[in-house]
Formats: structure tokens, C-alpha cells, sequence
């Protein structure tokens, strides 16, 4: 039988296991929320516990706490932001929607390990919490956690990513192959041209990603309850978000409108958005890779993806392009995550949106899993596959539409009817422009066809493209 | 330092933690994976443990594998199937979208612990995956975990909370309220309606997911690779799925099409969008709760829902609707998880979908947090929720829409008229009624008009409802 | 210059364009409601005007209504539900929620001309609105469109397509194909196997459909301003009802809770989900067609789509895979419709979803895009198709994975050593099964190699699927 | 019978109505897809038109065209830019997914227009579409009618809703009302703070929206059939898009990666991404209003929304927030559309992303519909609205969490006795504050008590937040 000690709040007594450092708060919110088994992300932890932390130094500064107590608070929640305790944040995600049974597990936690630090009584709501309210301490740990995810997870690995697809393009730079349009083969294009293109979806996500900061960077901090920053001191949030840039190193700023700040999670489906667009890009670009990998035999057999591990349990000697898979799969869950935050981002009301758990969870696990998955992407994949050089050109050679350069000299229509005999007739194009007497009748001559019909060079454009100042 | 020890696969050797029950493929997974840190839900790997369990059974009978052998597997498997060794399923969800790793995960642990018990080597693909290929049995061990998760956990906590709905329903039978359509003040109702209206939901729920059994008890097993069922002896399938029959007591069919079992997961994305439903259901039933609870003082003030856990951390004595918060949050993860579920569903090709664990890992989750969350919304919120009788019945009664039964006496535009005065100048519908000589006129007489504005006769409809036979 | 007449209603007077045949409050709903430039669907007006028209006629057997009067609006309703009026319904899709003005510029419209016929004052509210209420005919009216649209467009387009891929399935019975998970080659199916695996596709999306009639045949009809049936005499929705049966043979009942039944739409989200589900099925398929129709000579060339237009403006004689391509367009666009229903379905309030003309936009749409691509898809595509026998044949023939028969001979393991074999060293399975003297040893003999290794045989299961009853 | 002309394309002859200004292609899509009834939006058109026009401009000046042609072309497009010829553009938006149909419909019917003026033959492919392809000129034109679209209609019509939320929110300054969190009363705040927070919402949205230049703003012009920009001659795009920077004054730029920018449409993704988060906002506010406006007796009443339409078939008087339900549909269809983008965008492969055409339908179509909503919120709904201030008032101070001020003073939990007490004895916080004898007691003075309660000055934030520049 697990031993308990009694603990009480505004509400009554409570029972809490002996060995807890959560008290009555947190235990009544374990037992009215037993629906996921899952508590909030251990970056999230994290932010709580950083916010408290210098919450807790500003109160000292500010007179509103002894420089003792503060530093005790200050010293205890630090513990909680670096991971010491995670185990001792029992609250499932799916509580009431304010978090505030996640902030006063954090208030909680960390007055019971103030107390032992200090000898004296330190008060989850009077000292912990001061100057603070659910209301604006949560959001702001979610931005905070998502900030920090963003910019030192996720866009790192994001970096990564484009990094191992530029090489690729560069190495792959002249590996002409069959353009596809509608899956159609296509004008002549190179590998490298494709992967850069890769490369140059994925810089844009991190671009998408900095043009949230104007908005993610925004802190509710200082707006307590409604937004009016009732029972803050003056002064209180902009001292802690100076503090909180200084730890980060992240652009913090306290909100503009401490009640859009609160009312909406505007900024949160914002991001969320923006992950979303990352995951569709890095869908595509799976797409692509498995399908250039198909085969060996049966499929375009284009590239060669490494073989990291057994197929299938039945047919012998298969090898499957599990990353790409795995990249789909993380993309479907962005999306589906999104569509969670649209959900709950639309359902606020009056002074708080009161669905932030949910929107956390989203948000953090979409960074998280984009953020993993890219560097998979990369390191195991990308980075190692090779180009069936020769089938590719046999490819790009073979495709009717390398006809295409033509059409300025037989017109539209007979390009078309040269492809189409080619195709039918199993010839090349070159064989059915002369049939067709294009060269006897002087308008083309045969040096000239041949420069028209290189693959290679119809993959070069006409002039480099400007780069665009944004 | 960890200890290891080195297994081989059809690829080459692996290093495997030595305490490790899993094996050479488990390991490569864990490697190659490192995306989300969950692995399948347990509910996912007890239909794995189940379905191996029954299968090498099968395969005794079937002469495939020897007695001894069989039964060593099937014990084993068994003891997976009960959650004993979930630890030694470390294979992250996000993988090989035909979730290969965790079946081969399976088929380690599975014939590392047979190994034990009979003292003789067990393969994992040629013994424990005996006449099974991860195509069929990865899906075919979603669906029983589908099956067994909805009709064991979500209809039953459905059924309950339809019963605590309806009971209040009957309690509230007589508790005349406003109605309100577009949030406007509209003709009575009691609030026992819409109570039972609520219970009608949850019920209609069920329904619906009774409504996808017969796609949904479908198994895949027996197609193999391709849906084929090449390498798998003739009635294997046949048995395997009477025995699951028996083991759950659920109507397992063996799929009709091994194409369409394979190739598409549309039974998954079916499910989902029931689920998906419900959530929509809850929603509303959770969205009109807190509103009627709302205030105490500055809101409708109708219910009072009863009082888990101190409300705010700033501000003392405030009680928030945490349960009805929680379901709201539920129901967006439930919209999010569809959302995912969609796309993966739609992004099977040829013989296979390869987006299943993401299908598994959602529907799963949203399963479970339906469930759990609508035993709390009985247990925590409808249970013990009491009515504000008082305010209900002057809300009915000043509510200017209970001049409606007069239209046929008055006509529409009269009855308009009638209702703005009373608004207007802050008189009862009577009041006006009778200044405006609609009895004096005798086009009403007293008695009739108090007969007319009783606002709980308005709450009986004239005829009671048919029941319908579907 | 436009000619106005003055209208009036409860509010005062309004000018109507002189020749429009509806009055005061569909002007105002005009003015009120600028937004998407689109009224309701066709489909659904039709319904609003059948509704009238029966309970126009039970409005006369019940005496509400003089003989005449009920005739003469009869009269006009079934006007207008045979779409001779649709230019006279000009609101606006999206406007009030409940859709009252879109049933008040059918009251008035009905009005206007069943005045005409009648030669004397016809009311929009007193008489053609006769013991209704927009709150339960306007969802009536969506339930009885979706109905029509869903049962008699739809499921035939659906089973059009359906036989049009068993008659493909029978044709392709005998063409061999390598078979392909994770787009990888694996074991032999024919292509008649995937195309039976498509046809029970569109088959389970019509018993999907069907499985709703439970609930969506359901009509709040009666139930009025707040399901309680206030203003509506005994019997009345019984008797409409039943009429609406007759004349549509569709199987509708009334409501058997009037307050679920006005207050959630909870129904049309479900058949929304069921029209993602078909969404998701032809989305697979499509997508399966235009990878096999790629080519014609840097894809897979295993079909032959039809030629329908020049595929491009720029490559001459390319050909497109046009219709998957709109399959795929319908799709992505019943996914978002469907996203608009939820939300939409989940945002109702105490008596009344206020969300229903977006609601019937989508479920609406959505049914009249799947109906008309599927009926494309069959005519257009899958009739006329070709396959390319002889290559899919020689993909099938050169999979390694066609050693998988050799497992229970050799083992697992030395199967994998043989296809990685055969493919490093571009020789066929057979050669290395005899280089590497499995036949020598006497492990197997080269005819039971020869029949082992027919492709042919691997893709017949080893017994028939037995058919389950649902 | 319908009169008839032949017609014929590189496939071969083909009906055309006599009438009509298209030709052969257009006709085949006219036939191959009879889908939604639909065509592109009529932005589209206009953007489509445009860039032929100065395409044809720029083929003039590098010699492509012969100037008269040039010209020719050039104001034949100028004509269906402004509008003139939408009736010619009967291809269904369903349709192939490269909108070459749509771009041969406007090549057909510019070629048609332009013989007209110039007396002898133009070709659609040869002339119109000079330097072109539909893989450039298409997704070009959707990105220059969203450009068009979200910067001279969406943006102007925020710009006009914030001014109109900011008005308010001066009006409101001083009209105080209880804060609502959870939808339970809370500490004070000002009508005026809140408007605020709605126009700060609105605010953002318009800097979302701007947010997205950098790549919306890039056009694929010049990468013509797979990126490589063959057969188009140097400097046609460049010159193509200063014109077009000229004619509609938005900083249009060229793609810096024209792979990127035909593979991929994630720039619409994110834009629709975008849309959504105001769709978010607006659904928010939109809630706000219609709760504060609930009554008149039976609802907040806090508000006093304009009366635009009779609200009830039924129910006499009844006026509803029909503005505000608008405004929730239209959130509803644009969070729909975004999923619809979302799975279009995500389901690019190789060279092309074939779904533009119902991507630029989503996109265009939520742009114009929450255009078109803003206003009207603006016009019809908060220019307009009142504040029932004494009621605002009377909620503010009987809120028990005003006692939230004397937590600093009494500490937390005695507070929350306070406003338990208060609550039960329905009395007010001073009077319970006197009786547990805080006052007598010294600890508070009844003048500081009445400083601490007086509610308009809770609502001032203890300072001024800083403005920080983003």
C-alpha cells in the first residue's frame, strides 16, 4: 500500500503519495484528468520552469518577495528547467484548458523544493506564482518552449537537411534525366536541378519559420488574469522577458495587446501553419525519393537509397525506403496536429482561449517530429544515396517530349506528329525528323538537329535566373 | 558502459543490448527511428501478441510448425498479448510504414521468450512468422485492436454516459428553461429535452460505430505479401480468425478481397470518421454544459456543475468547467487525428498502404481519449450537476418568443408587434396582450391567454414522436 | 434604371426589384449577405419546394389551410421544386445559419406564385410556412437533398463504376504483374486482382453510404422553432413525411428525437465522413492508374489511358492522365469540404446548429463532385484502358521477389542470398538457384523449381476467400 | 439545334458552337469534364489575361512576334484581363491538373479575339502562347490573382474592419464589464480593451498576410515546361514580370529556383495557411459578439447588435446575429478550403504539382469570401452596435473575483473564503470583507477596501506596455 501525507488548498484536504513533491493542486488534477497518460512535453516542462525561475529573481528584485526566498524559488525552478524533475509533472495534457493545473504543478513542485532548500514554508501561489497568473504564465511557456524548439531544433536540423540536399545537387549536377510532368515523361531536366529544388523548398521553410517571430515572440507575461495585469508590479514582465531573452538568446518581446495575447492563440495556429507547409514540402520531396528509388526492377530504378534494414518478413532480400516512409508519416501527423490547433485556435472566448494544452501538445510534438525526422532524412538517407547515371540518360533520351525544341522550326503540330511516329514506331526523334524529310527540305541541317536534340543542354535555361532581394 | 551482444539478420550483424529480448531487426528499427519516442500503443501490441499467439497454434494444426514448437510460441506470444512485455517494444511508431519493424519486433521478443521455454532455437521469420507476411498481419493486427478498444472500452463508457445523460434527463423533465436558437431567446424547453437530445447523441454514436463492423471486422489475414497469400497454407486464415473469434468475442470475418484488405485502409479512415463524430457530439454536449454553467453571477448561471479544483491561481474561489474544457480538447485531437488519418489513408499505392502505424497510432489514441473522457464527463460533470430551477423558469417566462402560440390567434405580424412592445417597455407578453385589446376585442379571452403562455405546456409537443424502425 | 416595388414585413418596408417574384425578406437577406455570389445548390431548392408542396397538401387535410389555398401553394411549390424558379432565389449561400432566409425567399417566392393562380393574398409565414419553422425545415430540406443527391446520383454513378472495373478485372484476369508494396518490386498478382481490389473499393463506399440511412434518413421535420413542435398540429410532420416518402421512394422517417435532431446535424457529418472515405478510395485508385499509365517510356508503361486532349501547350504530342487527375482534384476537395462540415457540425448551440447552409454547401458539393468524377472515371478512363501485357509480364518475371515460393525450401535467409544475388549479377532467380546447387543437392528438382517459380501460379491464392456475411 | 463549326487541334477535329470564341482544346475539356459546373474564379481570368497581354508585349519587343501580332494578342488579353469574355471560359475548374485547359481556353479565345482585329490567322499554341507553357504561365497566374486579390481586396477590407473594431474601442474606453475566462466572471475589464484585442487580431492578420511576400510574390514565369526554360528566349521573363510589376503595382520577382517553383506550390500552401489564421481571428470575434448580444432576457444582453432581418419564420420579434453567424460560416468554408489546399499542395511529384486548378479555386475563393465577410462585419455589425453599459456595469461588480485585488492584503486563500462567502450569502465582497472583520481588524481601512473594489480601476494595467518593434 503506497503511504500519503495529507495536503490541503482553497478547496479542502486532499491525499497525496508520500514521496511526491506536487501537492494538493496537482493531485487533484491527477485524479480529475486519468484520459491520456500523457503529461506535457518535457520542452514545455522546461519553459515553466525557466519563466519561474527568473519570475522568481524580478519578485526579488521588485520587493515582492525576500532576496532569500526568491533565490530559493529561483534555484528550485532552474532544477525544473534543466529536466531534474520531470517525473514530478504527473498532469495529463487533457486538463482544463487554462493549464492551470500544469502551473501550479509547476508552483508546487518547486515550493516544495524551495522549502527544503530554504527550512521555511514557500507558498505555491504567494511566492511561487506571485505576480503571475495561469492566464499569462502558460501561454507564454508555450511560446517560450515553441521559440526554442523552433529556432534551436528545429530550423537547425531543417539546415541540415537543405545542406545534404545542396551537395547533392551539386554532385548530381550533370545527371541529365527524363523531366515528369503528370508522371508524363517530360523535356530533360538534371538531378541536381531536382534536388536543389529539394533544397530550396526546405530554405523556405526556414524562412516561413522567421516570419512567424514578429507574433511567436510576442509573451502574454504581465497581462495575469484577463489582461489588465492585475496584481503585477510595474515594471514585472518587461524585467522577466529581459531576462528570458538573455537565457535564450531569443527575441522575446511582451505583447503589444495584452488582450489579443490572451483572448487568442493566433500566433500558435500561425506556426503551426507554417510547420504544416514544411511537412507538405518534405512530403514531396519523399515522394519523389521513393519513387526514383522504385524497383530494382519493375520501378524507374533511378536512385539507390540505402538499405538500412530487412524489407519484409516474407520476401527474402528486399530492402524498402523506410525514411521516406517514416518522412510521410511524420507529415501526415503535422497535418493532422494542425488541424487540432485550427480546431482549438478557433474556440476561444472572451478574455482566454482556453484550449492551450491541446495546442501545446500540437505544436511542440509537430516540431519535434519534423525536427527528428529532417535529420533522418538527411543523415540516412540523402546523404547516402547514389544515381543510376546510365538509366537515367537512357531515360531522358527516350522521352518524345525532348521533341519540344523543335517546335520553333516545324511548328506545334508537326512536333507533335514527330513524337508520335517516334513513339509508335519505336524510333528515336532524330530518326523520324529526317523521315519526315525536314532535313532534305534544308530547314534543318544535321548538326543542327543533333545540338537541338542534346539532353543535357536543353537542361540549361536560356540565362541564369535574378536572384530576387526579399 | 551498456553490454551487447551481436545478432545477425539477413543483412549482416547487430549489435543488441544483452538484457534485450529483441533481436537483430528490433535493433536496426530502434536505430533508424529515433523520431517520436512512442512506440505502438499497448492496446496494438496485445493484438500483435493475440494474433501470434493464435496463428502458431494454427500452424501446429497445420503441421507447419512442430507441436512442441507451436505451443512454445503460442505461450509466449500470449504472454506479449497481456502486456508483460512491453518494455521490449521499442520501436518507434514513426518507421517502416508498413509497420515491418514491429512485427519483426514481435516475432523476436516472441521467439527469444519461446527459445527459453523450449531450449532450442526459434527463428523469428521462419518459426514465430510462420505463414504470416507483415503485410497481412501488421493490418490485420490494427483492426483487432480497433475492434477490441471500441467495442471493450469506447461503447461501454458511451453507454454510460448516455445513461447518466438520460437520467438527468428524466430528473430535469419537468424544469421548464428558455429556449435559445442562434443564442437568442426562443420558446421553452425543458431542460430534461435537452438532456434526453444530448443522451441521443451518445447513443447515435454507438450506432455508428456498430455501422462500420462489417468493414471493419474484417482481417487481412491470409493475403500475405500482396494479398495473394502466396507461402501461406491453405485454411491458415480460416482458423487463425476463428480463433480470434473465440478469444474476443468479436465478429471477425476473413477479409472478402485481399486487395482491397491490403491495398487500402479505407475501413481505418471510416472508423476514424465516426470517431470523429462523436467528438463533434461531445463537443456540443460539453459547449452547451459550460455555458449553462457560466457565471456565477455575470453569465446564464443555469447549472452549477460541481467543483473539482480551485479555478485560478490569481484569482481565489473561482471554479472553472475543467471536465466540459477537457472534452473540448479531446474532440480537436480527435478532428486532428482524423485529419491525419485521412491522408495517410489516401496515400496508398498498389498492393499496400504504407502510412499504417500513423493510421494505428491515431485511431488508437482517439479511441482511448474518447473513452476516457466520456466516463469522466459522466462520472466528474453530468453525475453531479444540479439545475438552478428558479432562473431557469424566469428565463422561459421573460423570454419574448413565448408570444409564438398567439400567431394563430393574432397572426405573425401582430405577434411581432406584441413581443417588441413587451421588450420594449419591459412588460410581460400579457401585459401587452391585453393593452393592445386583444381581449377586450374578444379575440382571446383571459383564461385561454394564461393557457396559451404557460411556458411549460409550450414545452409538450402536440403529439408524442413515432418511434422509427431503422 | 432598375423598378422597385415596396414590400413590407415585421420590420417595415423594403424596395424589391419590380419584377422579382420574392418579397421583403429576401431583399434584405440580399442586401444583408454579399459574400460568395452563390445561392444553395439546385439540388437543394428542389427539396425546400417539395417540402412546401406536401405540407402545403397535409396543411389542407389537416384545415389549416383552405382547400384552395393549399392547392394553389401546392401548385407553386412543385414549381419550384422542379427548378423552374431557381433565378429566383438569389440569398446567398453563406448568410443566417439556420438558413430563414432561404426558407423565407421560398415562402415568398411560393407565395407570390401561388397568389397569381389564386387570385388573392397569399402569406409567406401565415400560410406557406404553415406549421413549419425554418429550424426544422431548413434541416429538413438539407437531409432530404443530401438524400436524393446521395441515392439516386451518386451510389448509381458509383455502381457505374464499380462494373466498370469488375468488367476490367475479368478482363485482366490472366495478365501477370509484378506486384508492388512500398512500391518496391514484390511477388506476382494479375491485374485483374488489383482492379477486383478497386472495385470492392467503390462497392464498400456504397454500403459506407448506406450505413448512414439509419440516421440520415431521420427528419426533424415537426419539430419547429425548438423541436418541442410548438405551432404545429397533431400529426402533421407524420403525414409530410410520409408523402415525402411516396413521392421520392426514399425511406424517410421522422426525428425520433426532436431535440437531438434540431440541435446537432451530427448526421451530415457522418455522411460527410462517408464521402471522404469514397474520396480516399478513388484517390487510391487514381493514383495507382497514372503510375501505371506513365510513360511511355521513362515510367512504368504498364497501361494504356485513354488519349482525351493534347496534354501540353509547349511538348508537343504529350498525353496526360487527365481524368485521375480530376479524380484527384474531387478528392482534395471533399476532404476540405469535409473539414468545413466539422467545424461546422461541432460549433452548434443548445437548440439549434446555427451552421447549416455551409454544411449543406459542402455535403452537397462534395456528392455532386464524387458523383460526376466517377461516372468520368468509368467513361472516360477505366472502360477504355489497355494494358501492356508483355511488359507487365517481364516486370513480373524479373522481381527478385519472386523467390519468396523458394522460403520454405531454403530457408529465409539463403532466399534473400539468392535474390540479392540474382540482381547484383543481373541473372534470373532460377540460375542462381542452380549456381548455388540447391538443385544438385537434391533440395529441389528444376521442374518443381520451374513450377515454383511461375509467376502465373504465385498470384493464385492457395484456397478461395470464403465470402462473409455482413 | 445548336449550330456547329469544325475545329481542329494536334489530335484532330472537333465540334466548337458555332458562337463561340474558343476553339478545338477548349472544347475536348469542355466534354472531358462536366464536373462541378464551375470555371476559374473570375480573378483568375482577369490574371491569366493580363499575362498574355504582356507576354505578347514582350514577344513583340525580342522578335518572337511580329509587332502587329504582338499587338493584336496583346489587346485581345488586355479585353479578358478587364473582364469582357468571362462567358468564354466554360472549362470546369476540374480538370486536368496543370490548367492547361484553362490556360488553351484563354490562349483560344485570345487567338479568336485577336484574328478578329488583325484580319488573318493566330495561332493559339504558335503565338499566344509564345514563350510559354502552361507548367509557368498557370501557376503564374494564380499567384498574381492571389497577389491581386489578397492586397487590393482582402487587406483594404482588414484595414476597414480594424478601423471600425478601433472606433469602438474608443467609445468603449470607460465602459467597464466583468472579465470572462472559461466563461466564468473574472476580474474586470474595459468593452474598449476587448475591441482593442479584436482589432489587434484583425491587425495581425494583416500582417500574416504580408508576411508572405517574399514568396507569393515569386512568380515561375520563364521555367516553361519542366523549369529549365526551354524554348523560351533570355530575358522574357524578366521583362514579362516588370510589366506586370508595372500594371498592377505589386512587387512581383522571379523565381529564384524555378524547380522549386513548378514542383512545388508550397507558397500557396502557406497563404491559405495564412487565411486561415484569420478565418481563426474572425471566428473568434464573431462568437464574442454574438454571446455578448444573447437575450434580449434570457442571454448576457450586453450588447446590442443592429436588426437587419426578421430572425424567425416563427417566433414573432425575433432578431438574430446573422452578421456574426456569417462571419462563422465563412471560417468554416476557409478552414475547409485550407485542407482542401493542404492535400492538393502536398500531392506534387516531380517536375509539377498537377492540382493547381482546385488549389487556386481554395485559395481565391477564401480570400474573396473573407473579403467580402470583413466588410460586412464592419458595415453591418460593429459600426452599428451598442453597449448596454449599465448592465456591463452590474456584471463587473457582483463578479466575486473582484475580491482577487485582496489577495496581497488577506492572501489568497482567505480571499477565496471572501468570494465563496459572498457567493452563497449573496452578498457583496465589501460587506463580507467587513464581517470577517478586516477592517475592524486594521488590516484594511474602508476607504483603501473601497480604492481596492472599485472595478474601472482594475481594468489599468499597472503600466503602459511597451510598444515593441517587430
Amino acid at each position: 500500500m503506497e503511504d500519503f501525507r495529507i495536503e490541503h488548498d482553497s478547496m479542502g484536504d486532499v491525499h497525496v503519495p508520500a514521496a511526491a513533491k506536487w501537492r494538493a493542486q496537482t493531485q487533484r488534477a491527477v485524479e480529475n484528468f486519468p484520459i491520456s497518460g500523457r503529461g506535457l512535453e518535457p520542452a514545455h516542462i522546461a519553459a515553466l520552469g525557466l519563466i519561474k525561475a527568473v519570475a522568481a529573481e524580478v519578485n526579488g528584485e521588485l520587493g515582492v518577495l525576500d532576496p532569500g526566498l526568491a533565490e530559493a524559488i529561483s534555484e528550485a525552478a532552474t532544477d525544473v528547467a534543466e529536466g531534474e524533475w520531470n517525473d514530478e509533472f504527473p498532469v495529463d495534457v487533457f486538463q482544463t484548458g487554462s493549464g492551470t493545473s500544469s502551473n501550479m504543478n509547476a508552483n508546487e513542485v518547486i515550493a516544495t523544493l524551495a522549502e527544503k532548500r530554504l527550512g521555511r514554508p514557500v507558498h505555491p501561489n504567494d511566492h511561487v506564482n506571485a505576480s503571475q497568473s495561469s492566464n499569462d504564465v502558460f501561454p507564454t511557456s508555450i511560446h517560450v518552449a515553441a521559440m526554442v524548439d523552433v529556432f534551436y531544433e528545429l530550423v537547425p536540423a531543417l539546415e541540415h537537411l537543405a545542406v545534404s540536399l545542396r551537395q547533392k545537387a551539386d554532385v548530381f549536377g550533370k545527371t541529365v534525366k527524363a523531366g515528369r510532368t503528370h508522371l508524363m515523361d517530360a523535356t530533360p531536366v538534371t538531378l541536381g536541378q531536382e534536388f536543389g529544388g529539394y533544397a530550396t523548398q526546405v530554405e523556405n521553410g526556414i524562412a516561413r519559420l522567421r516570419s512567424t517571430l514578429p507574433r511567436l515572440a510576442e509573451l502574454p507575461l504581465g497581462g495575469t488574469a484577463v489582461g489588465t495585469g492585475i496584481n503585477t508590479p510595474p515594471g514585472f514582465a518587461r524585467k522577466v522577458i529581459e531576462k528570458l531573452r538573455e537565457a535564450t538568446e531569443l527575441p522575446f518581446t511582451e505583447a503589444r495587446d495584452h488582450f489579443e495575447a490572451q483572448g487568442a492563440r493566433d500566433a500558435l495556429v500561425e506556426l503551426s501553419g507554417q510547420l504544416r507547409v514544411i511537412a507538405v514540402s518534405l512530403n514531396k520531396i519523399a515522394n519523389d525519393l521513393r519513387w526514383m528509388g522504385s524497383g530494382p526492377r519493375a520501378g524507374l530504378g533511378e536512385l539507390n537509397l540505402p538499405d538500412l534494414q530487412p524489407g519484409s518478413s516474407i520476401m527474402p532480400g528486399k530492402v524498402n525506403p523506410v525514411i521516406p516512409e517514416a518522412v510521410c508519416m511524420v507529415a501526415a501527423q503535422v497535418i493532422g496536429n494542425d488541424a487540432a490547433v485550427t480546431f482549438a485556435g478557433a474556440s476561444g472566448t472572451f478574455e482566454l482561449n482556453v484550449m492551450m494544452p491541446v495546442i501545446a501538445r500540437n505544436v511542440l510534438e509537430s516540431t519535434r517530429l519534423l525536427a527528428g525526422v529532417s535529420r533522418l532524412l538527411a543523415d540516412k538517407c540523402v546523404h547516402r544515396l547514389t544515381a543510376n547515371t546510365e538509366r537515367l540518360r537512357e531515360y531522358a533520351e527516350s522521352s518524345p517530349s525532348i521533341v519540344t525544341p523543335l517546335n520553333r522550326h516545324v511548328g506545334y503540330e508537326e512536333a507533335a506528329a514527330i513524337a508520335k511516329q517516334a513513339l509508335k514506331e519505336r524510333k528515336t526523334i532524330k530518326q523520324v525528323v529526317i523521315e519526315r524529310g525536314h532535313v532534305e527540305s534544308g530547314k534543318l541541317t544535321e548538326p543542327q538537329l543533333d545540338a537541338l536534340l542534346d539532353v543535357l543542354s536543353m537542361t540549361t535555361p536560356p540565362e541564369p535566373p535574378k536572384p530576387s532581394d526579399d
